[in-house]
């Protein structure tokens, strides 16, 4: 079924109005026909098209319910700057694959971060990537896109989860399996290093902030693929598939 | 530790020339220093540099043995040709993660199938691909690509491992967990369909060639990121990290 997100909802009728009713009429929706308006925080209402005009397409809300297609588990990624493109190639992939946020920030090796001024443009552009992959892949959430300004405020962050993950290239004896296994979880942070890796400091520092350091295999992941490799195996071993 | 790949390796003595030559000289490796020479095909020999000339490093070999770094479990990723440049993408990430080969074949919906005249080249390239990704993630096997010329012989081909799985956006019951659980494998082929999916008829042939139609999960993943998804699964279940 179409889904649309519209982020304010209330009441018995919805209309899509602007960039979703443009959306629409090139799907060719007609009234009677059937689709999903996502909130964009996990949940959604099922309509039926009423009416179409030449502006809005007025709908009737069926029932409203939780997402069926969020994961069960909060999946955090944390990624150190990459150069370039990676980052938004991460957003995008990790968004289909069902992380709830993905977290950037800097680390002693990154070549690339944004400065200030250029930020707040780069954030839009990577919600909008995040918002374009949900909608594609069927999700009733888009995860946020968030820029953290030190290593030790993401630590800090990411250690609250049940689960905070460091992957590390040098750790050769614990899996992630084993970090896995090790206790019950619902929520869970990833985190990976830029391309020249986590310095042997920082690694040190996160062990300190509560996070178990481990191996995803004897093969050096490039940094965009890590965080990817490791959200697809930790949805494997929640059970989403 | 550096390493280069070298198909054909004899004897005690071994010369790094051309190429590897040149990418050794760039490392700037000196008489005394270690290396790995792999024959990608999953044996490796550690060397020592000897002597270096103005073309050439002489080595002597100190251990011949099976490299470190390859999966105990063989999966191949059969991919039905998707278009531009998502197949070089695909080929890349998966040899960093551990593919025995990539097999690119047509499909009912795909928009995009090499023509003979243009396949050569294309398969040289391919085969670069995979043998970049392999060196830079210190893989001793470079990983075949192969491309079949039509879906049948993909399914036969794919159907003598012992699981062959087959992803299906709409298959619901199934999940990748239930068909490897199912029974005891040491080697897996992995088969997704080209942007548009792959059509009811075809996942039916599948059937009854002996697949296992699975989910992987209730969202959908675009072409590219299926097999990825797929793969680190796979390699998490198998134990691998």
């Amino acid at each position: 079924m179409t889904r649309f997100f519209m982020e304010e909802q209330s009441g018995d009728a919805l209309r899509l109005t602007g960039e979703n009713f443009q959306h629409a009429r090139v799907l060719r929706l007609k009234p009677g026909e059937r689709l999903l308006v996502c909130d964009g925080q996990g949940e959604e209402a099922l309509c039926v098209v009423k009416e179409v005009t030449a502006s809005e397409m007025e709908l009737e809300v069926l029932e409203r319910r939780a997402s069926q297609t969020e994961a069960a588990v909060r999946v955090s990624v944390y990624m150190a700057f990459p150069k370039a493109d990676k980052l938004e190639h991460v957003i995008q992939k990790a968004t289909e694959l069902g992380a709830y946020e993905i977290v950037a920030f800097p680390s002693a090796r990154c070549v690339s971060r944004p400065d200030e001024k250029s930020l707040k443009k780069k954030l839009e552009r990577w919600q909008k990537i995040a918002a374009s992959a949900a909608e594609q892949s069927g999700r009733g959430r888009i995860p946020k896109v968030l820029v953290l300004d030190s290593f030790q405020k993401a630590l800090e962050r990411a250690a609250q989860a049940d689960k905070a993950l460091l992957f590390y290239e040098n750790e050769h004896a614990v899996t992630l399996r084993m970090a896995l296994e090790a206790g019950s979880w619902s929520t869970a942070s990833l985190l990976t290093g830029p391309e020249g890796g986590l310095e042997e400091g920082e690694v040190e520092q996160a062990r300190k902030a509560g996070f178990q350091v481990c191996t995803l295999g004897s093969r050096i992941l490039r940094c965009e693929t890590a965080p990817l490799c490791a959200l697809s195996a930790l949805m494997y071993a929640a059970g989403e598939f």
